[in-house]
């Protein structure tokens, strides 16, 4: 499959699960799994769920600025660095942020994260 | 060495030699490295090189707000994904960027940069 739609499936699919089905997103990581959200380090897809599941909002939208990526050499494995900006529920002013993933392919045919570095920039 | 000595001393090496003397950021990649600076692909240490020396300003500073980093699962490899500002000659307000780095170990004990991914963060 052609990197450039594979890079863009996977970030059409994983932000629209965040916006509409986070607890799906524990399906995307596996326990090798690494999350570094805003400094701080989390191993595994359980605890990477439960990350994002208890994070203190309910609703959001994420909106997609600019996707890039390359291969890692790892493998078939691929980066995708993504910058755009996240609306809360209730809140005027959207976040900017930016978030690596690092996806291996699975015997399946289809990836996972391996790694995935979340920040905010803020303004 | 601990990874993140590692990490940290790259990116200190890594902004000063862009600040310094840029022309010598050449000897940080090799022939398969990968740069893509603000979406434009560049492939191989020499044409890396040129991309940066020929950026449209000579002098510039950078300052780095967070450096995240994790392995790669790649052999020794590690991902070091930092923010930061740049502000260039003349110019009163910093870009702020957000810059992925996938460092390679070298058989000598060093690194070398195999993706580099560039975005600036548009306010």
């Amino acid at each position: 499959m052609d990197p450039n739609q594979v890079a863009k499936a996977f970030v059409d699919h994983y932000y629209s699960l965040f916006d509409t089905n986070r607890p799906a997103l524990a399906g995307l990581y596996q326990d090798g799994s690494m999350l570094t959200f805003e400094g701080e380090k989390i191993q595994g897809a359980a605890s990477i769920s439960a990350k994002l599941n208890g994070l203190p909002f309910q609703q959001c939208q994420h909106q997609i600025s600019t996707v890039d990526f390359q291969p890692s050499g790892a493998g078939s494995g691929m980066l995708v660095f993504v910058s755009g900006s996240l609306k809360l529920q209730g809140e005027d002013h959207p976040l900017k942020f930016s978030q690596l993933f690092h996806l291996i392919p699975t015997p399946q045919g289809s990836f996972y994260v391996f790694n995935d570095i979340f920040r905010l920039n803020y303004g």
